[in-house]
């Protein structure tokens, strides 16, 4: 199993940030294995993917954060720094569809994904077979105008004594209310069956058939509070014809997103990607 | 070169019609070279097209008018017959950008479209030098708020008098007013430079940067009085990434346009296309 | 349910076989829910693939086979009949890579592939667990020099006792001997790891890592004698990069077939596939 | 007009190799806008681009190459710098087809590719038309069996003249002799319509309709000795289905072709391409 650190920076563009990270590095015996990082013009903001071995590494890791706080604040950078052993611990909501889910499940067993998957939360029953077979607790949670709000402070006390960092909404056919979103901000990734932005909210296959549209898509990204509106992860697609009804490009779409989906959160996972002015920057 | 005619026909789903055109034109001695069909099942609507070789068919088209009109009375069929001799008169409009103009030129001189290209239309004067390289008559029309009605009236007169048949608007960048709009009725191709219904309007590239899309995309369309919510003909994508600014988008975008207009063109002059429900069935 | 019958007809072009097919049909009360046709121009050859509405079609399958006969014979076509009430019986054959196998296996429990899945067949153990999941009889079978032809012999014992009707091989490792693919003509469908024909054989992902290629495929394909030499059912691709080391082409190489070996299995079962000069022609 | 140098760089992987050429940068006022480095992993090879800004840099060129040489030798590297205001010298080699030759020089003059375009070379006269239009210096030099040694010579003097630093060939379908390979090692770019390694060598579309493929593609390489064989910089592809005929992949691979040739010579031009072990890193 690998063993390395991966820094992540952003910060104002500035002469010298390359050269101070990589020397901090090369100092304390660091072998950088990636790089890599992003300017953007029109900003002026400089990102940045560090990752580097920590074997022959001379520095504990609380001592590297203490140390390099001084880089930090001279370039006054947003940081943070995550080791390849401390694994993301994940929940999963899910409504009646459980293609996504499914799908995840067999790739966390097979290793494709290298995270925790500590819980699945559906307001439906369906799911709790697939739960059973990976053997994952399942909390059923209706959820209706009325006990919405109650629903949700059951969720919150569930994720937090699970301890999970990363919540993924595989194909979760209810709306976070705000409570939950701004606890994991950007720590949400939704999955919706559309090439965002068209075909915002409910019913998207339908809309794109009324449409006309001669493509599909799918769409990860990371909720915030306005539908549908937070930063692109990923997006794929597929094309269609006249001879496409509704529940051909239902089906057609099930596996983009599958995919599109997993990228997402394999990318999220392996601290990949960087989000600001609503859009994501993917290291990968 | 070859000949043919073609039969477009769309009519309410019944027993037999199939069997009846296709009995008709055997009993002419054509021999049918293609033949294409859709059902739209939530409609109940038949869609049909079929092309046969000319050469040994019995029937003038005149006489074949007539003779048909007696099947299409008893379906109720919305039809109409072309023959490939007969070729598209076409107007090109387009202001500023070339790109799209300069690739159509150059393939139907390379005989990829077989049509007519009797006039180019511009509000800039750009375009003259490939107009005159290539010998197409070209007009320069400036339009502005005053002189706007003016202008659209002499373009009508020289769309009369040089007997068009079909627009094309390549990177044109004027709305057209419904006076024009309702004088071709789905016989005006638009390329608009976005995956539609995304980004209709104007700066499309500027508005799919602001969003942080992950691919970006070109769309023909007919052209209706909604702006760029006309029968969508063909779509096209290509990936992009936070590395690409809006002019990287802008460049990478000029290819698409220009295969996705032409493919728009190409299967509009050989009658592979019907329109119903603000949607086209594209028999490709 | 539908309940349809499908006619695959391959001929020498001459006119009015659509007339005549049309006819027949509409004659004993046939309602036409997909047509399609084909003609290769080089060697004058017809294909034709029609699927009608049971519902209120007067002749018994049995007496249309009859009947039909007659036109078939007239413009000497190759045909076969299908209901759509006849489900395919199929045998997975898989080795150590599961993860054909368990995307098929979830497709079919949730009913994208209308077929019987009547037994796995495996030269190693690892199904098991899935094939126990879904309830599908599992045979390991081991492969070796010495065994191979008596390991044949109860292959075919088993696909005869199980009255298997096409075999698919879901990442089979084994090349089966003509003994078993000449009782199975155009019946096996085999997922290859590359865009055929290039990296023919095994290890095609290194193979194509060491050719430094910038897009890898996967090829669904009918087996024969040949080693990956059979028509060519269908083929997807990704874009890889010099990032991209053998084992993350082998992980995004995964994906790809799934998807071009489900919709292969899926266009078989739908009867959308004709064959001829070892290649097909897929209505779909 | 921007005025950059970028470093390429390749050698042994090793501990500090980014800390010391990002350092050497900065003590000389460089603001680096671009940099991108790989690792090949088993080979134990290091690559690296970096792109930095002039205007403030406080080294000539010259000098910076005297002393640059020092990190160089520490780290055993292979290594060039290109200033942005250096432009490429390009000849253009083309037969009979001229559609990737009217791509490049229409993109030519729109600028999107900043180099000059020195000379035509054709051993067919019909490209004079086009190298007329865009003023290029157009020499038709048949070749035959018995003429090829002397053709080859005037080219390669033609080429001295005219300081050629690029060949490229548009669909040129004589194959070089190694007289000129030799000269321009790593410098002559090569689209092939085809999707290499598959259908090497003439007539691959043909070679692609016989196979029965379901998608076709192009491919620009690198010339070496061995026909096809060098190291791929782009590929890209289309679907096909049983309807294209030969005529419609040639058409439809056209488009490609002339994008996967563009992509090729402009990363080429904008020093963005390493070639190690026959293959391409790309930094784009």
């Amino acid at each position: 199993m690998k063993n390395t650190a991966t820094l992540l920076i952003s910060c104002p563009d500035r002469r010298g940030i390359v050269a101070s990270v990589s020397h901090f590095i090369y100092q304390h015996n660091g072998n950088i294995i990636h790089a890599d990082q992003h300017l953007d013009h029109e900003l002026g903001l400089f990102f940045m993917r560090i990752e580097w071995n920590l074997d022959d590494f001379n520095l504990p890791i609380k001592v590297f954060r203490q140390q390099f706080n001084k880089i930090a604040l001279k370039f006054e950078m947003n940081w943070n720094v995550v080791m390849s052993i401390d694994r993301f611990k994940l929940a999963i909501f899910v409504s009646k569809q459980d293609h996504c889910l499914a799908d995840i499940l067999y790739r966390h067993k097979r290793k494709e994904l290298n995270c925790d998957i500590k819980l699945i939360i559906s307001n439906h029953p369906n799911a709790k077979e697939l739960a059973d077979l990976y053997q994952i607790p399942f909390f059923e949670i209706p959820i209706s105008k009325i006990n919405k709000k109650n629903s949700e402070q059951y969720m919150l006390k569930l994720l937090k004594k699970y301890e999970v960092g990363l919540i993924v909404l595989a194909r979760y056919m209810q709306i976070l209310s705000p409570d939950i979103v701004k606890e994991f901000p950007n720590n949400i990734i939704n999955i919706h069956h559309s090439f965002l932005p068209a075909f915002i909210g409910a019913n998207p296959y339908k809309k794109a058939f009324d449409r006309g549209v001669k493509i599909i898509g799918a769409t990860s990204h990371y909720v915030t509070d306005g539908l549908d509106q937070g930063p692109i992860i990923e997006q794929d697609v597929i094309r269609v014809s006249h001879r496409e009804e509704v529940q051909d490009m239902i089906n057609k779409g099930r596996d983009l997103e599958k995919i599109v989906f997993f990228r997402a959160i394999q990318w999220h996972i392996e601290n990949k990607i960087l989000i600001y002015s609503n859009k994501t920057v993917v290291f990968n």
